[in-house]
């Protein structure tokens, strides 16, 4: 029904986010901070918190029952109501939201993912895509264990539940972190333990805040999400982003008694850095595509990056025209720079429909252009007898781009020049983006002249590879280009792997 | 709000039926079956059906995902709709539903249970209540594993699946048959294989049925029901009981080598006596209460016991009277029987509103009638000036009664005389009924006399043991009379235990 | 989907009730009073307070949006809840409960309906159905009036506005119901006077009835409801039925000038006997089927009459046989009076399912028998082998009543003797009653052994018009037997009318 | 709950639409037309369509029932499923969207309303606001009529059912149109004619629209709807806007004796001037606020009004800054235009939150910045040091305007120049825009001084009235300005009407 574009069903980000407070209920600021996430997913969402005051991860003995969860299909909205909320108690909680996936959607698959393990109580909150699940779950299964969904997610709970019978929280963690690979930011609520964990290559954001008594609206304590504006939207501080294979454990005081000094009279942070890879590897998308342009992602706000990938495409595919016009919302910022740069005006010539949602398309409709026209729609003045330079973030598989060049030359465009925030996706992700085979992405297929032709566009610039990594400011080495170069950060059967050995070093 | 009855909450029986068909669908007729069952649970109803042909339980290579399940709290008309069994394709299912139990309603506890196990896929529905899931509990979690439920079925589905690592199915069961003590009548979806399980002590019913072509709505196959109705309603006929301690095995023909001569072209039936106590323990219970009447349990039909029972009562407790009444609907048989032995005329006092379902009262107005006139009003011809026998299956806390026959005098009832088809229940149940504790059993507290007193009775008589177990027709020894006489058919802690060394012949 | 069996769709009996308090909220006791009424209309339910309380009727300044309605499809306890309740204030309200009707059902068809009018705002909730609709309708179209629904209360709604233009309120509802033919009880609020109506003819029930302060859970008031149960749930005391033609007016005293000696301090209630025929013409099918057994209608109790007819079907239609057993539930007060005076045992051969509710049969199974099954299942002990008086209250098209004789015959009934409360219903009701066209009633086309060899009965026998009479204890003249003898008490188009010229004594 | 921020309720408009086919389903364009629709109102959704063939408004002979509805509290995604849709069969159709209003949501004032008059059916959607609705509801209630809602639809539907008694439907209507006041476009069904209405001052938008075969999704036919991309949404080709006090009857051809040369095969289109006053009163702030930047209203297209807005703003407001930033979104296109004309960089500083949709905010936090921040969020690079124009279309109470200066400045901004599209509100609008009183209007309230200190602001500009006017480019006559000057195109009590005798000519 829905999801007729090319971008449907590209991607599976999710948005995770986890809040200690020193007192006070703890369900409200998830509840927003969800809401500033829900661009990542609006599948499922869901919200656990620890009612448990003592005890926590070491103590071990407590009663069951102590985290309560309430997840369901639909926006955050949706799921979540006052009364629901009041009957999260506790302060410490964790929060997800889910993209939709194939399939249809099941509540078994929303998180957080909470179960019972010998010393009390797991709840877990996922984003990012393991690459060696199958392995890991045989391995499991071969033990007789049992599972209740196809997550990544179980797996994980699985892993971790079996090591802490021999270890201690942090070594626990860092055993099931030296056997998985693949991206994974992570949330978790063991008894009255908040766990934040970013993956060893860094792949997927994960940023900690604070908030200070009086500075906001809630009492002192930390915040632990995928992108600064849950942080922002709750009138808290950021701090950092959390480093490859860290590991953050924020506790009620007293708790860790090797704890570094407390930055906080009641809750105590301490940090570990488990285990490293010797590069990290930031998903490039979440800068042109994933993360709201007010985030900043390991120093890097993206805003700034989509503007200067817009300066650098002006340079690069320089064009005469009359208007710079992004495809909405997506190409927004890019559109700004391009326009910035070449002083071309910057000018609305398509408006998207704000309420489109959840849609159905009369059948016999498919194939044509309704499922852009609901979405889209021109603005004649700055369309008919001009030359327009459209700009957009990426392409993937090329069908909505088509339709919307169509629909602007039907319109009456002169010219329609495409410029593309991103070099050309010639391969799959398969750390995290639920991107296509390689059969059905344009730029696999087809060469740069016939992806113009087939868009019947009247020129096309992808960015360069060097202008989008001069954008971001950071090393090759530093980001994750797989889809972009074929090569990935990590081994995954049949692909190449930018570093044959990846050096594990723990410490 | 609901329940304010005294009978609410006392029991926690469920319904399940397994359907093994030989060609066809078999999600209709388990939807059908379980409106049979429908008495036995109304909190949640779920269906799990397998859509895989080949493979089975020793295959183990299969696909995942074979077996779909679809299940939600609310009446079975509720959770299902045609669409959602159009979805549940396959021959061989298993159906669930569930008594509202104490806590906010929790999808979690639903049932069937699905999980994925190391050879495939395991469904599981449940009847009956467990003694030792503690014990068995902390062992698994010992062992690392990881629980997203509070259930007994969660438990068994661990202990299954970890049996099964090392022996074929009928072998795995009888592991796990001889290390779980308490109630339970199970249906197993093992991939393609249906299996029925009844507890050593036959606790809990369970009887199996067969359909020819030609004699009902369906294919060929079998029907393992809790009750016989469920087997009726589909035009099936009913072959028998499954006896304690054993396992049936209905699979596609061909699967079981060492089957016993296949009864049916394309389906094998299989009987496996696994473990077996020395004695039968059939809770007294389902005769007196939570049965259908048109049921027939472990040979005794409901109706027939009933009426007995009601005949029984007069003979112990005559009175002179103009009419005997029931407390619809459950004292009904039970009245017919003391009005036939007695000769007193069988009248209607009191008229049940059919369409009370879930309903709230006012706050202000909980510790008033408003409970009890919702669900009942009284004939005035019956009532005013009349000598009546208020016939009734069972008290519990008391509280219902007492309001009942207070309401009969006000209205003008000139004698009211209670006679109970059960003996006073005196001890709580472990075995499957979620009866008070001992100090809110009004028998257990007071004195006949009192009991009297407090229900404000003329006068009161209860169906002795010795004539229950008479009207029901078997030896004491084959019934668990635990509530009844505080002696248990299998260990409780602080309970006394019939027989103290249980003796278990494996064969 | 559901309503297989003839019995569906035959009746379009509505429930209503108004309640008139000196103080209190009006709203929960109308709730409960519906609950008592829910037999009567299970497709919507709605209730309409008055808030106001100065102003009334006459008054005419007032406000508008006095009057607050809620109304939906569902029954009862699905429509209202605690905050919906909590949202209609006020002391004086009227209450619906509508029957399921063909075709889609319509929010639009759902009572009480509100309206403004010059004067104020007027709620009306309506049992019954008028034969000259159409005139009427036309009528008031001819006047350029519009119509937002088919429904009589709409038309009773115009025709009342448009008197009280020129009379007050007394004079207005005369002239009504001068236009008007047909069946009509009615509750209005017309702001904040109650108002309770029977048409001349007396055909569908209405009560009126009273709660003292401390009698039961409200504050002093009155009460009309189409049954006296509804009285009785709350605590209430029946004071008589309303007469032919009778008009109650309640109101906050002070309000009704010439208004006869209070009988309550704050509220006052007046009588106006506007408009009468010759003669009552009493729906005999409320004591046959509609109404529930304790309710008491014009002087009879149901469970009386119904247990006589039984006593007389015994005289008229004697058998030897082993067992008297109803067609649950509407034949059980029959059955219990045929055993009584054959001194044949009582027993039941058929067992209800209480909880199919709505339900859908699987399209190629609706010519089988699952409809019956799921609704009714034999207890075999009581069939097999038995010769069984099988006692209904009547039947329509004869499709259940021939599924049930050959599922009792096929379990094992040596002899099925079908004994009915009612004669044969020969003819279409027109005043309230949703019966097929004649060529449907099974007994319009058929002679009595047709009827019998259709059934593949035994024997039948049905209770002699003058056996129905005389149980009901009424002049032959009062009741209206329009369906058993096809002679109506009003004239309707190409019927018999039973007095050519209606008298209507106006006083 | 929701609608915390300044712009909430202030807009009462409506959106609607009509559509006659040729030949084919009508549902489904209407379906899609009415999410182009969807920003103009988010509360209901309805679709009537008329299934009839023969008969139309003159023939009047037709059964009932000829126009089925369907309408529901929430967004158009919400309201209609395509099962739903394939219920409403016809090849003539209206629909509606309504925008909340103050109390309780009520589905009873969800329109198209649908009712049955003398000759057959009507059905009317309405956008606009008639000012003398309380005298002509007062004068049909003396005539008796009865009113189910509080629209001033139902009151133009009585109008036109009454005139319809005694001229044909053309002459009925300008007899309505003499006598109701305000503004009003309305798509009426009337039978099987499409009409679509203008009042006499053009207040609110209304524009035709033509689909040819083949040329889109649907067969050949006429659109009417209230803005431009409803129409190019279907594929359709603008034909022009109505004009004042025109009335279009599109109808099955043949029907229309007197009709102008049919530009079609099998629809005829006439137009008829029925009313018209002197001069045109297009509300100015569909270009500032209510329409699409991509809607061509009355010969303007909203984008070019806004950007000429913005560059008007630039010349008259001058600031020294470094960027230029809207408040998303209604703020965008005027931004563009002072950034083109300043030179100042555009630049986002604030992100929209696209999900948010309904919410609720905690009680405690009512107060607080929650309601902003978790819709808006700054780009810190944005803002940290800079000074910002930041542009926005209008001011009303000024509370959620403070918030975002208050919240750009506590991020660090250097200077806030607010620059606001249109003039200051200082007046209600009775004509369709919901606006609060004079009181609470903070333009009404205040001086510019003192506003710019109420908001915190470094300096703020509001574009002149002539700057707006020019940048409509029509005549101030034209315009209806009466938020903005306090002076109306018709009489309202107690406010200055500026032509006192309105000129109605009539031809």
């Amino acid at each position: 029904m829905e999801h007729e574009g090319e971008k449907a069903g590209r991607r599976e980000g999710c948005g995770i986010v986890g809040i200690a407070l020193a007192q006070g209920e703890v369900a409200w600021p998830i509840f927003y901070a969800l809401y500033a996430l829900q661009h990542r997913g609006q599948e499922s969402a869901g919200i656990a918190v620890s009612s448990g005051v003592q005890g926590g991860a070491e103590a071990g003995s407590g009663d069951r029952e102590k985290i309560t969860v309430h997840k369901e299909m639909g926006l955050v909205s949706e799921v979540f109501t006052p009364n629901r909320l009041a009957e999260l108690t506790g302060s410490f909680g964790i929060g997800h939201v889910r993209y939709p996936t194939s399939g249809p959607p099941k509540v078994e698959n929303a998180e957080p993912l909470l179960v019972a393990y010998r010393d009390g109580e797991l709840a877990i909150a996922h984003n990012g895509n393991l690459v060696n699940t199958g392995a890991l779950r045989n391995a499991l299964e071969k033990e007789g264990r049992i599972f209740h969904s196809d997550t990544d997610t179980e797996v994980l709970a699985q892993l971790l539940a079996k090591e802490l019978l021999h270890r201690p929280p942090i070594e626990a963690l860092k055993e099931v972190m030296e056997c998985v690979v693949g991206s994974y930011s992570l949330v978790v609520l063991l008894n009255e333990t908040l766990l934040a964990v970013r993956d060893p290559w860094s792949i997927k954001p994960l940023c900690l805040g604070r908030v200070r008594a009086g500075a906001g609206e809630l009492g002192e304590g930390y915040i632990v999400a995928s992108e600064s504006p849950a942080i922002e939207l709750l009138g808290g501080e950021f701090i950092r982003d959390l480093g490859p294979g860290e590991v953050l454990v924020i506790s009620p005081s007293g708790y860790q008694s090797s704890a570094a000094p407390a930055p906080h009279r009641e809750l105590t942070v301490t940090s570990h850095r488990l285990v490293c890879g010797a590069q990290t590897a930031h998903c490039i998308f979440e800068y042109i595509y994933f993360a709201r342009p007010d985030s900043a992602i390991d120093g890097r706000l993206v805003y700034d990056v989509r503007l200067k990938i817009g300066e650098r495409l002006a340079d690069e595919h320089p064009v005469d025209a009359d208007i710079v016009s992004p495809v909405p919302d997506s190409g927004i910022t890019f559109a700004i720079g391009y326009a910035k740069r070449s002083g071309i005006d910057y000018a609305e010539s398509l408006i998207k429909n704000r309420y489109v949602g959840r849609t159905f398309i009369m059948p016999e409709q498919r194939s044509r252009d309704i499922a852009v026209h609901l979405k889209l729609n021109v603005v004649r003045a700055n369309v008919a007898g001009k030359r327009i330079v459209l700009v957009d973030d990426s392409i993937v598989r090329g069908t909505t781009s088509r339709r919307i060049v169509e629909y602007l030359k039907r319109q009456g465009a002169k010219e329609v020049h495409v410029r593309i925030g991103s070099p050309p996706i010639i391969a799959p992700c398969y750390l995290g983006i639920d991107t296509p085979t390689r059969e059905e992405l344009v730029a696999s297929r087809l060469s740069l002249e016939e992806v113009r032709t087939y868009l019947k566009a009247d020129s096309i610039g992808y960015v360069s590879l060097d202008g989008l990594i001069e954008a971001v400011g950071m090393a090759e080495q530093q980001l994750c280009l797989g889809c972009l170069t074929s090569s990935y950060p990590v081994e995954i059967p049949g692909e190449l792997c930018r570093s044959r050995q990846l050096d594990l070093a723990h410490f």
